[in-house]
């Protein structure tokens, strides 16, 4: 009965297992608790509705608290059900350090911290910000997710060269407009750190117009390194679609060859040699 | 000669069964009201067109009503020819709540809502925006039209993930930005909801200028996410192209083998399993 | 004799088919003249240059439109050897009335508008920026040219169509920007054409920040249009991929299947069937 | 044995050869001086910083430079091991002017000029920027360097005509836009090369709100010529997402035909036909 009970209590804690009635009703009471915690936080650094709602909100805090602490006690008791985490003991310690275990945990940690620390309530604030990363988990629902972290994954390293590439075209671009700027602007762009933002907005093409060059040879390298900018900030997108393509193209993959001679069909394989 | 005229008039009004001078006459006649109606709506807030022009504009809406209505009226009473309508009654109300029958309705209700009720006239122009709905009217005409739909209804799955997380990182970079900036520009970073502006603002990279971050934390909390802000708006431009390239090559997607050995040449038919 | 000399003319001109040292001296000579003209009709501009170099400015356009006419002379007269301008006096006529005849009018002809009406100078020099149509022909000698010219070409009806999505959009988002923003702001968002300028700016994301909402209704609505825009900016950019994807594929589409068992090969032929 | 040491040394400077853990760890030092030289150059810009660690960057400087240049005088003296040098005097000078010789050098050159020649020391520190060009050595060791170099080798001619068509647009947008607004703004947009940074800074995007159009024809033609931007602005982009494409594909370009008759399997090989 213990493990009929722990059977249960998992399934019912990760909604892409269960399919009662009852299951979906707890798994839609969780989203939307999820969601109005994030809503709260928001709407609380608000002052007329921090002052108004004062009371409100500290027992809506505290009530969700006690609700994701029940949920996350029973998580991790029910964990030893998943196979990846079948050790009784072990299994669970696991499972608290797992990316799914740790953002549960760090969801409710902030207030119990406070509670017994007495943490500065600023920082309290702060901190129930972790309580967004929750809002991941509202992803994991969608079919799409995997597609999406595929291609993430699968085009790692392409995309981790292009955040180089780009990062070194940022100093560069930072090195040389401070040298053209400096001299012109020496409160604005006082050093290459400082200069730093100004090549990130510009390279990203945001633009805010805080930072603007005023010599030539400034203007000039600004107008060379944003017509960089173009070519390397489109390498990340251009293998975020390839990679997407792939995918697409993965799930359908397998063609097949009907023979119009002998009336059979066949596959048509496609054997991919990734180097 | 009911059935026949009303054939006739459903003909008339949709233009792409048509093919008679007549119908496109009269189709080319309703495109030309649409879209003068836009201008005119458009024109109209020019204080000083409005002065001098305000008869020619009352006169205008006017008859551009009457002729909506008339169409209107003809469109629901031979609605019932359309298969999808067949009912004599309840197709027609059926067709007055479909997207084009309603489309059509809002064009010309808050008119006569005004006459009847006696609404304020500054809502009846806000109202009157509703007849540029009826400009998606003018791409029904066009072929790439179909294709264009078919991307975002078989892409809406990964487009509606993306939006999820656009929206989550707009509200993580909303609540960080608030954090780092707030003690050093209260006024400007007010609040989250107000930051939420500067967030999108930013990761849009339209990058107005009116809420720019000083403090260091702020401008290198910014610079992170406007770089993930690269990598996250990647996505619905990669999932519409690779749509778009799906689309093209599903419409030449039969590939015929010519057998040299005897001659003849079968198809090669691509099997599309989608998970 | 005639016949050769015009021959030889004939293709001196058109530097895609002469290969002699003479052709290609001649043709360099034309590209250097053409980029000339671009850099003083800048130059001219800048006020200190101006009054220094009048006189060679002045020279410099008086010798330029020379050869130009000279090629521009010699050109129809020898249009006639190619093919598509056959007839002796119709096909001359035919190629002054083609896209490259009237570039090569359009630069020299402001010139003589000038000396024989007497055009006043400021228009003059407006006109002069015509000759900037000649750097077109630059891209002319490049293969890839071709390739992007068939991507437009190819995808017109679907870039026609998301042009005037893009049409919609910017009409509705600048009609709402206006009801959302006259009370507050009636200077700046004046009218809906004057909104228009906020339409476009925010929409292709330049984002100046000469007009920015100040009512919570008007940057909600900012938001909605802003990521709306993200989705239908994306539709061209998709579009043109996935032609330039078509093209590449189509030059190295033959496939060939190598029977191992006969040790014949056979063509996989791609049957393009566009709809 | 001279052989021997000499081919050692050419592996520890090449750590795509080496897999000693002595390579390893010379390597991974070479990496941290790079990184930590660039970071000083950086930091050293900052006021604040300059003065208190003067020394320590003074000695930092001068260490570093006695390293790279006991690595560039083994690098040279070892290259003619690697058989593209081979020759023992003529293959070390090639190797000084290859690329990777040349940014070597140019790393600790003007160190050494300065000691010798007297260099003003605001133009040394400008020289040490191209300390920075090591940083692409850090690229040389992801493999996915090769398919991104592949990329834009492979659709350089492309990528060539869409900068050249970039640059046209560029050129027209800023004679137009000249002309338009030079009346209204006489000093801000004062001369085609002055407005040539509006032209940039609005295509691509980035606007910073420096300088902002005031006419009514000013403001069309800056939406008609960013409208037209989004169009060709795409086109690089659509290049290197095509060329990723290709890249991917050609990795996995072998399919395998399963034949259920007699039980073998053959390949499909794709002949690239590129024209």
């Amino acid at each position: 009965m213990y493990h009929a009970t722990r059977k249960k209590v998992h399934i019912l804690l990760h909604p892409e297992l269960g399919e009662t009635k009852w299951d979906k009703t707890v798994n839609a009471f969780i989203i939307f608790l999820i969601i109005s915690n994030v809503l709260v936080v928001i709407l609380e650094t608000v002052p007329s509705l921090h002052d108004k709602y004062l009371t409100f909100f500290y027992y809506f805090d505290l009530i969700s608290v006690i609700i994701f602490t029940i949920e996350y006690v029973l998580r991790v008791w029910s964990s030893d059900h998943d196979p990846r985490y079948k050790h009784t003991f072990f299994g669970r310690i696991k499972y608290m350090f797992s990316a799914e275990g740790l953002i549960d945990l760090l969801a409710i940690l902030p207030f119990y911290v406070h509670v017994i620390v007495g943490l500065d309530l600023r920082m309290l604030r702060i901190l129930r910000l972790l309580r967004f990363l929750r809002l991941f988990r509202l992803t994991a629902y969608m079919k799409s997710a995997k597609m999406i972290r595929n291609v993430f994954v699968k085009r790692a390293s392409d995309l981790k060269l292009s955040v180089v590439l780009i990062l070194i075209l940022i100093i560069i671009a930072s090195s040389i407009m401070y040298f053209a700027e400096h001299t012109a602007q020496p409160t604005v762009f006082s050093s290459i750190p400082a200069t730093l933002w100004y090549a990130i907005v510009t390279l990203t093409t945001v633009g805010f117009g805080d930072m603007i060059p005023v010599t030539i040879i400034g203007k000039v390298m600004t107008g060379v390194i944003m017509l960089s900018g173009v070519a390397i900030f489109a390498l990340p997108a251009g293998i975020i679609t390839a990679g997407f393509l792939e995918e697409v193209q993965h799930l359908r993959g397998k063609k097949t060859i009907k023979c119009p001679h002998c009336g059979e069909s066949f596959h048509l394989e496609q054997q991919h040699h990734e180097h």
